[in-house]
């Protein structure tokens, strides 16, 4: 057979001739080490003996898995969305049904199975301007303004897809994440060929946002023949659980107006908030404060119900505000979700439930809050917790967890295990975090994942496994760590 | 103030400096006169006097808007994954109940809210695998293979993703697609800076493919300096309603082979098939019984839940079959679907009673196979139904109906309808679908929106209206298309 008869048995699509860019990205989230420890869990199950009797997987912010109760309210609602049987079941409260009576009349046929709007239902767009309103003390929102979308990450790369230029442009669109980031941002960044402009966060001030660096990073962007487009503020932080001060957030929106820069606000953690004296600010309601001309700003601000007390992370809800965006971009925009068709009905009717919650009064009121309230009191005991306990080990130090479901602890390892990690090929941090993998079966996700200051390491942890099950894993850590630093001391 | 610092103060976003290829996806079945729809829709509910009393979206295949009921089965699993309550509920049947703890049990924590693994719930792909396999009457299908997404239309974008480069090549990717084709192609062929190399079906053939066409196109795209990178066919065929026959799978399977072109299959519509005669036939399968080389093809076959006889378009459930993928461009897929978290756990569970429905023995089996075959039966009357009812009006023809959801009807347009839409800058079957939506209400499709033969003029309608409001609003397109035709003859 000739060359060229075998060559075209090949297959068509091969890593030289694919998408270069989906070769670039990286999602450490979902990356190596939760290959690995997912073969670890089935190791385990096919007998093979460890020195461990579980893996815990405390690299990614998925409350249910890690034992979290879903709010019974809103799985009423939900339940009823999908199978309206229920409308007739005395046991379910009337609030509850009430609920999903409303959201399925803004169904076409009254069914979830049928194709939404593509930027979502109205009246759920509706009470979403409702909830930032209230939330912001009355600063007008409008519904109109409201996207809902499967998750906040399908919102934040749709609008960022706004940005690039697949034809190629002479100059790379950059655009400025904080670093550490939340790997969607590098992954997203890296798909669409912009450049990446990161700014690092200020560790040794709870990884505050620091101007110096932020002017910094534009500055060599320029240099280096960047066109800057947008700045991504992330509060409060993941992976690095801090939030922002009014005064930072300010500083930035000044920053953002002077450099014309489109402004990305994750705030997907607003209502995860646990250290006394820290308070969320919503961007929205800051550029409203500051007046114009900040208030006529763009702003991109995304929300979800993966996070905060509910954790519906398979569900699948969040949305988009967007304000100040001009009018034929925004018509682009909707365009280019509807091709998607419509965002998970499920999900959007998620998205109600959480900024249409239970109000006093109301049947479920009581049993609701109780449950809002003790799983966000408990996130909270459980920041303390960790941040508390790394502080207490030899070789760790810890930013106070303020809010988000993280500790982005760092490590200060030894020569002798950079050494080590050298020799196999390794980052420092994520020989770490292989180490105590096979060692311990926990699962963190090393700082290099999300970006840190060179020479300096870190892993990100969730503080979400229940407070027993928290309690051992930072117990097998210290073990862990305590030897892994005898044996490179 | 300076123009400098006018310019500043207007949006950072702009038509001109925005993403050119978002600018230039079209997605008709959710354009212009979808939008018109909807308002007058809004215009009849404020008090607007029309001369028809509702607006009938005949745009979309959306079978739950237009009346159809959920099937019962599939939708008390649902309620069961949402709400596990109701696992005590001695009114739900035991083989609903069981499916639904087993997609529980497939739940990282027994919850729908945690994350699945990007590729979707092992179990649920497990099924999937079983059910290819069942339908292929033996051909082995490895759940390895299976990728669970939000629908198709995500598991096509995921994986024509590969294809293209945002960092510019010498020569552009060509993606061949037929004419008619459903817009999902032409948009993301459009914004992912692809070349769309159009092949014409053969409308006096019930829109058979031909592979002079093919070739010809394939010819014309390499003259043009492009690179044909893949193949889509659509079978049966959206909008036109067709369906192939294994002579013609075999011949596009051969020239895909000899031309080394990646294989998409949309096979969403794989239950609807209606005419005598006709028979569904998957890719998969032909590849098989064709042997080797064409066995070891790399093909993706690609199912949803909102089309057959479920249509739960707004649950968000699909799968794609990655057939023979090179591991290594297989694991960048995985990667760059993993930036996106995962599939909605209820769309996954949805895909679930697709492929696993009651068995006979079991206490839904009864009940689910008079509802399916019910609806199946109800859309093949209506496809016979629109299809004579066009055949009978004088300007119409229209080919067989023999699967899918839709009519694509062929308008021969009066010399002086052509004239009057050039005059008002319309095209001619841009022109008609306006004059229809005004004066009746009816919002269908022109052909320009899926591509047809320069010089003819079709549109789509779907076949999914209820049996009485179909017959009405047949009666309704005919009264206007007599006095259209008789004021422009």
């Amino acid at each position: 057979m000739s060359t060229a008869a075998v060559e075209k048995m090949g297959p068509t699509i091969t890593l030289d001739n694919m998408n270069p860019c989906v070769k670039k990205m990286e999602y450490a989230v979902r990356g190596p080490l939760v290959i690995r420890a997912t073969e670890i869990e089935k190791e385990i199950q096919r007998g093979v003996s460890k020195p461990f009797k579980d893996v815990i997987k405390a690299n990614i912010g998925d409350a249910h898995a890690m034992g979290q109760a879903p709010v019974v309210f809103l799985r009423q609602v939900l339940g009823l969305v999908v199978n309206p049987d229920g409308l007739n079941d005395p046991l379910i409260p009337t609030d509850a049904k009430e609920r999903a009576q409303v959201i399925l009349d803004g169904c076409k046929g009254q069914s979830a199975g049928s194709y939404s709007d593509s930027v979502g239902i109205e009246i759920i767009r509706r009470h979403v301007a409702e909830y930032i309103q209230n939330r912001d003390g009355g600063v007008p929102s409008n519904w109109e303004d409201i996207v809902l979308c499967a998750g906040a990450s399908e919102g934040i790369r749709a609008v960022m897809k706004l940005l690039f230029n697949p034809t190629g442009s002479s100059k790379k669109p950059g655009i400025m994440i904080p670093i550490p980031q939340y790997p969607l941002y590098s992954a997203t960044v890296a798909e669409f060929n912009m450049a990446q402009m990161g700014y690092f966060l200020d560790e040794e001030n709870n990884w505050a946002l620091d101007l110096n660096e932020i002017q910094k990073t534009l500055d060599q962007g320029i240099a280096d023949g960047v066109e800057p487009r947008a700045i991504v503020v992330i509060n409060p932080g993941n992976p690095t659980g801090n939030v922002l001060s009014k005064q930072n957030l300010e500083d930035v929106i000044r920053f953002a107006h002077k450099n014309k820069l489109f402004l990305f606000a994750d705030e997907v953690y607003q209502d995860n908030v646990y250290a006394e004296g820290s308070e969320f600010h919503s961007f929205k309601k800051m550029v409203h404060e500051m007046g114009e001309p900040y208030s006529k700003m763009e702003l991109a601000s995304f929300m979800s119900c993966s996070k905060g007390y509910m954790g519906e992370c398979g569900i699948r809800g969040g949305y988009a505000e967007l304000c100040n965006l001009d009018p034929e971009v925004n018509a682009m925009l909707n365009k280019s979700i509807s091709a998607k068709l419509c965002p998970t009905v499920v999900g959007q009717a998620c998205m109600d439930v959480v900024v249409n919650p239970p109000v006093k009064g109301e049947p479920s009121y009581d049993s609701f809050m109780a449950q809002k309230t003790g799983t966000l009191q408990s996130l909270a005991e459980r920041a303390k917790l960790v941040a508390d306990t790394f502080n207490s080990i030899d070789g760790f130090t810890c930013q106070t967890v303020q809010g988000a479901m993280y500790a982005f602890p760092r490590l200060h390892l030894p020569e002798k295990a950079i050494a080590k990690a050298k020799e196999v090929g390794q980052a420092p941090d994520v020989f770490y975090a292989f180490q105590l993998l096979e060692n311990t079966g926990i699962c963190i996700i090393p700082g290099s994942g999300f970006g840190q200051r060179p020479g300096t390491y870190h892993f990100r942890t969730t503080i979400l496994p229940q407070k027993p099950a928290l309690i051992s894993m930072l117990d097998r850590l210290k073990g862990f760590h305590v030897k892994f630093m005898e044996e490179y001391s």
